[in-house]
């Protein structure tokens, strides 16, 4: 029996456009054994549909590994207990698919190395900025050139409450991308590049009052907002009640906020705030995963 | 007596446009006195053209710090021995700028706080990125917002070599400036985004291989290249050398190599290269300054 325990993830942060991710203590739990035949798809607790075929995503993640490793198991079964909402922005792909390939190269020996796992995730997904937390935890700067990925994940003190505010409606990645104009100018790339350099210096080296200036994005939140009924109230109320960045989590719909101090005073403010609002939201207080993804094989 | 001691600069590092700098240990010295009447420059061991009435840039930078303190000195004697190359890309004139609003804040009683120092002098300069490391020092992140400047400085380790290849040509910075376009597409904005933040995780963990990646630009560098001739030969035979990241110093037109190792066969080996350019090539090595403007006073 192989187990996989992959972490949430949250991309962009902002200006950091498909560079920038962080790895949040919310799981999802992989179990995955080898049959004598057939696919056998077992889903708990997750908030969508998910395909029990060989379309499911984690199936297909490991199909996509035995290509390489040219192992072929009879059969498989496959279970999947989630806690990382479908479609929020939070990185339930990538998940799906850093665990899915992690299972099935421990399945075929071991033959991969994490760097070629995470070229194989970027492939399938597109970005590495979820995929790239999810396999090594903390804080991450990907990049993609060509078919290579290049990483450096840095951990991060444990000081920080990451607030996740989860509506209970979910925009198509697709249509998110689709929003976004091709050109844009050279002031706002400029405008995102000071910021993303800032957001990093602020949560490496802990000086967390920048952390507000680092969070600004010129080049997708303002296409995307229009997507989120009261985005920019909900915005200027996480500052006023003492949020020290706030920014769409991935292309969205879920808003973050970092936090210092415990969070509880803010996700109670932040949900008699939204309980005005048209939509339902679920705030949870997450904390950095500086681990990254966990494997561990029993032998029955 | 004022004696302030401001080092050279370079900035935008490639991706970093109008964000990254560091300081460096080649370094501009001012010796300023108040007189009982009239202006006095002087300026020892300069490149240059520097202009000894009041449109000299030290006074310019003086004038305008009086004009926030209200002190009115009678007089000035302004001496200036600066080993910093003037309009190469490597900061004379935030040296001139930081080193004479110090002078004169020093005169007027530090009335104005290095925060506001720097606002005033990113005023003068249209972009912080040179100003900020030439008065915190170090690795900084600066981020101008309207009137307000927001600075990181991060002190690197003194493990890298700056290789700095100045030409015996320069490029104005106004026709640097206008050879960039207004609009870029969203994929070279994200490109940067990435490469600045890979930068900034290799610098500061001390992963020196991710520099050469984190170094790439699309955003000025494609563009100001055609100034330089054999530009593209330069970077390859830098890297063929062994540079860990090349890239063009400010808006050029100095070239900048980071190295690991004391680089002594590095400079050898491009002032051999560069010994069949058109163009004569000066190859100085440095290191990063952690410390910053230095000012001291002494009283007669």
């Amino acid at each position: 029996m192989i187990r996989v325990r992959v972490p949430a993830t949250s991309a962009n942060m902002g200006p950091g456009f498909d560079t920038l991710g962080i790895a949040l203590n919310l799981y999802s739990r992989l179990e995955i054994e080898e049959t004598d035949g057939g696919l056998d798809i077992i889903t708990v607790n997750n908030s969508g549909n998910v395909q029990n075929d060989k379309t499911n995503l984690v199936y297909r993640a490991m199909d996509r590994v035995f290509r390489e490793t040219g192992y072929r198991p009879k059969g498989l079964r496959i279970k999947q207990d989630s806690a990382i909402p479908m479609t929020r922005g939070l990185g339930s792909s990538s998940a799906c698919i850093i665990g899915g390939m992690l299972a099935a190269n421990a399945l075929s020996g071991r033959t991969i190395s994490y760097p070629d796992i995470l070229e194989l995730a970027t492939e399938m997904e597109g970005h590495p900025d979820n995929a790239a937390p999810a396999l090594y935890g903390g804080f991450c700067v990907s990049v993609k050139s060509g078919d290579r990925v290049y990483v450096k994940s840095i951990k991060l003190k444990n000081d920080l409450k990451f607030a996740v505010m989860i509506p209970d409606f979910f925009v198509a990645t697709k249509k998110s991308r689709g929003a976004l104009p091709d050109k844009v100018s050279l002031k706002d790339a400029a405008f995102n590049i000071s910021r993303a350099s800032m957001l990093q210096a602020a949560l490496t080296t802990g000086d967390y009052d920048l952390l507000k200036i680092g969070a600004e994005d010129r080049l997708h939140q303002p296409y995307r907002k229009s997507y989120i009924d009261g985005f920019d109230e909900i915005f200027e109320h996480t500052y006023r009640t003492g949020s020290k960045a706030t920014y769409l989590s991935g292309s969205g719909p879920t808003i973050m906020s970092i936090l210092t101090g415990n969070g509880a005073a803010f996700k109670k403010d932040m949900e008699a705030f939204f309980s005005e609002n048209e939509h339902k939201w679920k705030c949870m207080l997450l904390e950095c995963d500086n681990v990254g993804s966990v494997l561990s094989e029993t032998r029955s």
